[in-house]
């Protein structure tokens, strides 16, 4: 017959899913011969068993509780419902992973009128002995009978006010019977029958309660919101009560084997003399820290001590402990793996491994990838924040803390910043041409667009903070004010935005710079040492390079080139070749570009020197480039002396329905062969001249974007390489360079095979890919995303984390089909996903060479990598 | 060793890859003993040889055509370049797949000095063989030694003046003995070398200038835009010379089998009595008809007629053959497959049925189904035409022709069409709003938009003749003018169109409407019995239904109910409908469509009986329904009483960058399910109001569109069945309806299986998955795609014919992940592809139940799918 209840010493920590976290650990605390007191657990499975059997507990079940009460009796040397010496006990649901606060507990559980009396008798604190009583009942009565709480309170306030106290503390024991004769009277009012005298029968009833309390409202969402499945049902520990507030001798305090928030290798808690957990819990009294507890109870402490620091040799991790001291003797009431900020997840991992107690494989499988996110961007100063004033809340669109004054426009962002002010760029929503604004602000906060708006992918890219779609906010970029509640500011005024959490504060907030500690710089070294999948960067800039190159970037597996062509000195000149009539024309307005794309890949090769530097081809639709003002188009005809209505007329028929799927990537450099030959020319002529200057050999990778169909590519391919050996011609020299292209376009995927026969590397434009796979434009869909992430239709937003059951199966499907036809394929992913490290585990396991991702996100792909490699 | 050249006894109409299409047919007329001048042939291999030798003739090649020669002129008892009866030949190219004109061809070969005496001696014509000689040294001279044509030319033209002579045939031999000299001396001049007298050289020279010309630019190009492969090489025939024009009892002919026009079983053809076949195709005069050469020669005619029964029997299909009758004598030189016309190839393949020359599948393969649609649609009156002023071509966007008075909107149109006139719609471009005054035109011209813009699609879909993108002409709508070249036509006037051309005529033109023959009929059935294939239509309304099942549909493959939307009396309720604040309002203003909705479906089912029919629920983004002006704002406005200003700012929310991608399709139905319930509603209970009128059983099929995950499915399938369940309460019957869903986001075919198991049939919207795959927006791509075709990136538009790598794969995909789930899921397609051929027969390879097509697409639907089951 199956088992369902297990005495702590049957157990193991091993055994979670069956006796639940905190069970396993009482069981494993047993076992180790830590002072526990004793108890049993009845198991997940008997509360799955009591759903399908209709709500009730099988009586063989029953009989099993029963047998391990008698042993629970006979261990302890207490009766449970009289006796000389009464056992009481403790009801804990225990699921496998943890729900703090979702569910229901009952303490107490034994007392009825006869056991009151002993247990004043065996303490000597009648006071106690009826408080604790009165609490059971009203306990019982909310989680068993489901009785109001504010009926016990309405009782227990009204006895207080008879009394004329004003504390619960101040009420006597013979006040305490009253209320108990009360308490009692209610129940019976309520429920139709006295309060169960019967401890046996208080016991399953709270069994069953602690059963239901699994699907329990709270409990439902908090599963939902944490992706816990909801058939693992909850355990239940039924536990020997001991007594913290048993005087002067007794007490009780949770501790940390180290410090969860800076890691130091301390114990780090809370204790208080003469108390309950619920005392802490209630804030009726300040705790002492738990170095004070070596002063009250020196020996004690120092039992607690070696016991945390077995517990966590043991479990070799931090532990997070419970305990309480009943009149000088130290039991453990619960341990479990702590939480930890980043710097002490970091710190601790490090530290264990020169302890000797983990590997090195072990420590990096111990810090979340994302959690060090916040360890590369300023965050506020945690006690200025708490004083600030919290106006709106926004998207977290790109981490970190940023506190400055206030500007509606680019031009004065650049300017403020030029003269040494701390600027935040506010506005309605940013374009291209807010760039350099984005460049000298501290951080970015818009009204609208949502994760993946132009604010939110630039800033992240950039390792900006920025808050986006901050609906609460109206920004008038005429009157240069940004009203929030009625309130207006004006520009120059102070405003603080947080963008790890979108909050939006008025005035300045105190930040604090990030530096990296030696523990995360060792972590990331042997991250290094276990990952196979390298990291590479996505940057169009030598800043973005550098940047990336500091934070451990081996390469750049994506160069946007359209970046470059919206700063000032270049777009007359883009525009001029959009709004080309010929090919001649528009040969002109690129010789006049080239000087300039050539400047910005020398500048990156500087920064990346032998290392790969991958190129796409101009990628967006022509008319993002477009005069977007009257004056604008002026000056395009004045440069070209093409008339105006000519001009206008151009640009209408630039017009497309759905840009995204329109004359795009490749499909410009098949139309436009002169644009891929002029950026080809630029690519190649800056290899060579920074090669010579360097004395290095730089080996391009230039990349064609947007492929659905081998043919095209080949077309673009010869284009390219026409122009290579044009310049080899010229120059005398051989440029070691390759051709590849991405992957974005679901056809693409499905024909790898054929595609890899012109390809030398894919890399994985999953932006792309997710917005083709699913039909979801990532500039329309933000909303419908949200809505059906909420109802459960999707898991994740795919944008932000790679959808592996459709837009993976096509990645894979390539990969595969791509080394078929060439094995020795350079395979990698550079859509955002490359910074996520659900995303990026899933490139290691389909065998990607490399991820690429934004600077900021390079740690965090070295880790997720190594991790992965890990998990292998 | 390989045998590279045989004599025409040597060959059958089976060894085509070797000997061409000319050689194996003259080969199997010698088998079977018809009188054919004999010969051989040099097969496809040696000119393949001839290349890869670096263009000369091995010797051992050479030694077999002397061989073969030697035998030659055994058989014929003539002489190769002498003797009582010198030998002359043709040197003709023959190519597997006929490229009419494109290659090289020498006649007269074997004439010199002194050959040329004896021909004149035999033929007792003295100007009949000089000016053989003097045609000969020219045809070599252009052909073989590439001397430009002119300069031969400038002598024979300065002969006839010299003579004082208009035509050619007043040389007389003395002159054209001068003639002789001069080309002799330009020979030299131009060659440094004598004209050859050795006819040997001749030969070879000839047969290495035929394969010089399988390479020359026309060929190629030709192969290119034929899709024929540039590997295959030509075959050159050798063949003894028979004279037509050797004088009255001499003449030449080319004639069919069959009329190749109507498919009549007589005698087509034409007949020139003293002529060779250069003389007809010259033009010099003018050609008896066939029949008169009865008179003219009625025992060779009666042995023709005999031969072109035998070889039509033989090849079991109509001949197009040439023959020459020399002093007497029938010579045949030629006989091929006879290309013939859409009336034509029907009427001969049932006939031929009829009269047990071939079975119903080969008469089903003889017919092309892209050619039957000019039966199906009104044409031009050949002889009108001729005479009609063409004005203006634009796209051939939808067959057909009509002809009509100009209307330049819908309203005008509509009523002109009430008052009995017949009206031409003439419009920039076309929009939903325009489709009452689509249906009661004849026809509908355009300026703007391409093969898939709004008019071509919904004109194809009432199979109304359409002219799109014709930008010649300047539509004004505001003064009711469109400009042609200068020229204006106002409201009133006559205009005439040709939908399957793309022209445009001024005025009125006759029109032919086509009239269902018997054999067409037949044919149709026989379609019927072989296919598998069910075939069902794309219809929105009980007048297309209605079309489409007299064309032979089998049910209805989509329904589309957004169009319904567009109708004067709706669409005022569908803006409050998208304009609405709360669901309150939302499903009050779709209280007020439901009837409308019901009435349309009651009146399909009506039309389909208890044939299939499946609807589709809303798909298009809501924004396509939005006003357009400020007046139609201002009715919203007033129904709704909601202010203006707060309208458009709902309006401007709706404004989506990639609408395609965007919010539409069953991302309506789960962010609003009150839509979705309507359109439930009124599916089922106008199911059950006719089930009890007709008294029978309608299953509705409900399709969710643009599902691209299973449980976004799940959840809109809740949500209908929901509204089933509802009804079924209410009315007390329970509705045998199914739902199933749309495949056409590349994610939802690669989780079929996924999706399956929800449900119960796929439909394939390959219009959406072509645009997905490949990344193309239809609306914008046209001008790409042509581009990429041109450039031969793409074969053929993916748009008009399924692509089978890409869009194909994951069909193909879907279909088997779905029926792994679900063995007996029904699957169909309802893009436009459900009526291409090509498309269709991939359909039913991969095993789909049915394919879905505009109704006039359908009975070429009937014949591809039943040519598809023959060719498997």
């Amino acid at each position: 017959m199956k088992k369902y209840v297990y005495s702590f010493s049957e157990g193991s920590k091993e055994m979670k899913s069956l006796l639940g976290g905190k069970g396993a650990n009482l069981a494993e605390m047993t076992k180790i011969g830590m002072p526990v007191p004793y108890g049993f657990t009845i198991t997940t499975e008997a509360c799955n068993k009591y759903y399908e059997d209709g709500k009730t507990i099988d009586p063989a079940i029953i009989e099993e509780i029963n047998v391990k009460l008698a042993q629970l009796e006979e261990i302890s040397g207490k009766t449970f419902g009289g006796g000389e010496n009464p056992l009481l006990v403790s009801v804990r649901s225990g699921a496998v992973f943890s729900m703090p606060g979702m569910m229901d507990t009952i303490l107490n559980l034994g007392l009825n009128d006869v056991t009151v009396v002993r247990l004043a008798e065996l303490t000597e604190n009648e006071r106690f002995a009826y408080d604790s009583y009165r609490r059971f009942i009203q306990m019982f009565g909310d989680v068993v009978m489901e009785i109001s709480k504010s009926k016990f309170d309405k009782i227990f306030d009204g006895q207080k006010e008879k009394k004329g106290v004003q504390f619960d503390v101040e009420l006597t024991a013979e006040d305490l019977k009253e209320i108990i004769v009360e308490y009692k009277a209610l129940v019976k009012e309520e429920m139709g029958e006295e309060f169960p005298q019967d401890p046996k029968i208080q016991l399953m009833e709270a069994v069953k309660a602690v059963f239901r309390s699994w699907n329990n409202d709270r409990a439902i969402l908090y599963r939902d919101l944490n992706g816990i499945a909801h058939d693992l049902g909850t355990a239940v520990n039924v536990q020997s009560m001991v007594f913290g507030n048993m005087g002067s001798n007794s007490g009780t305090g949770v501790a940390f084997s180290r410090d969860p928030a800076s890691g130091e290798n301390v114990l780090y808690g809370e204790f208080l003399v003469n108390a309950q957990g619920e005392d802490v819990v209630a804030g009726i009294r300040t705790p002492q820290p738990i170095a004070e507890m070596a002063e009250a109870f020196p020996e004690v402490y120092k039992q607690f001590a070696e016991i945390a620091d077995n517990l966590e040799k043991h479990y070799t991790d931090m532990q997070d402990m419970e305990f309480t001291v009943e009149q000088g003797k130290l039991f453990m009431l619960q341990t479990r793996i702590a939480k930890r900020t980043a710097p002490s997840a970091v710190k601790v991992a490090v530290d264990m491994v020169n302890e000797g107690l983990i590997d090195k494989k072990t420590a990096i499988s111990r810090v979340e990838p994302a959690q060090i996110d916040q360890l590369l961007h300023p965050t506020f100063d945690a006690d200025a924040v708490k004083n600030a004033e919290k106006i709106a809340e926004g998207l977290p669109a790109s981490p970190g803390a940023a506190t400055g004054k206030i500007y509606f426009n680019a031009a004065e962002a650049v300017e403020a910043a030029a003269n040494g002010e701390k600027t935040i760029l506010v506005r309605q929503e940013t374009s291209p041409e807010d760039l350099a604004g984005m460049v000298a602000a501290e951080g970015i906060l818009t009204q609208r667009g949502g994760m993946t708006s132009h604010a939110a992918v630039v800033a992240r890219g950039m390792g900006k903070c920025c808050v986006a779609g901050c609906s609460q906010i109206s920004v008038d970029e005429e009157t240069k004010t940004v009203t929030v509640a009625g309130k207006k500011y004006g520009e120059g005024e102070y405003i603080s935005i947080d963008g790890t959490t979108g909050s939006v504060y008025s005035g300045e907030v105190k930040t604090i710079i990030p530096e990296f500690s030696e523990e995360f710089k060792q972590l990331m070294a042997w991250a290094d040492e276990i990952r196979t999948l390298k990291i590479r960067t996505n940057a169009d800039n030598p800043r973005d390079a550098k940047q990336a190159v500091e934070f451990g970037a081996e390469g750049i597996g994506l160069c946007r080139t359209e970046h470059m062509f919206f700063e000032d000195e270049r777009i007359p000149a883009i525009r001029e070749m959009i709004l080309s009539e010929t090919t001649e024309e528009r040969e002109k307005a690129l010789a006049k570009l080239l000087p300039f794309q050539k400047s910005d890949f020398k500048g990156i090769y500087q920064v990346m020197g032998e290392r790969p530097v991958t190129i796409r081809l101009l990628d967006p639709p022509l008319h993002e480039f477009l005069p977007q003002t009257e004056e604008e188009m002026k000056i395009v005809s004045d440069n070209t002396g093409t008339p105006m209505e000519k001009l206008q007329a151009l640009a209408e028929e630039l017009h497309e329905f759905n840009p995204m799927l329109g004359h795009r990537g490749c499909r410009l450099a098949v139309t436009y062969p002169e644009i891929a030959k002029m950026q080809t020319r630029a690519i190649i002529e800056a290899a060579i001249e920074v090669s010579e200057e360097k004395g290095i050999t730089i080996k391009p990778e230039i990349m064609i974007p947007l492929v659905s169909e081998v043919k095209e590519l080949a077309d673009v391919k010869k284009t390219v390489l026409g122009v290579v050996a044009e310049i080899e011609e010229e120059k005398g020299v051989k440029i070691p360079c390759s051709v590849g292209t991405m992957i974005e376009i679901p056809r693409a995927a499905v024909t790898a095979d054929q595609i890899a026969e012109e390809a030398e590397f894919f890399s994985f434009g999953t932006n792309d890919l997710t917005q083709m796979t699913f039909g979801f434009s990532r500039d329309d869909t933000g909303k419908i995303i949200k809505e059906y992430v909420g109802k459960g239709i999707l898991e994740k937003d795919p944008f932000q984390t790679l959808d592996q059951t459709g837009v993976g199966f096509l990645v894979k499907t390539a990969a595969a089909l791509g080394k078929q036809t060439r094995p020795d394929i350079h395979l990698g992913i550079c859509g955002e996903h490359g910074g996520d490290p659900d995303s990026i585990a899933f490139c290691h396991k389909v065998g990607l060479d490399y991820v690429s991702c934004s600077p900021f996100r390079v740690p965090i792909a070295r880790l997720a990598a190594a991790r992965a490699a890990i998990e292998e």
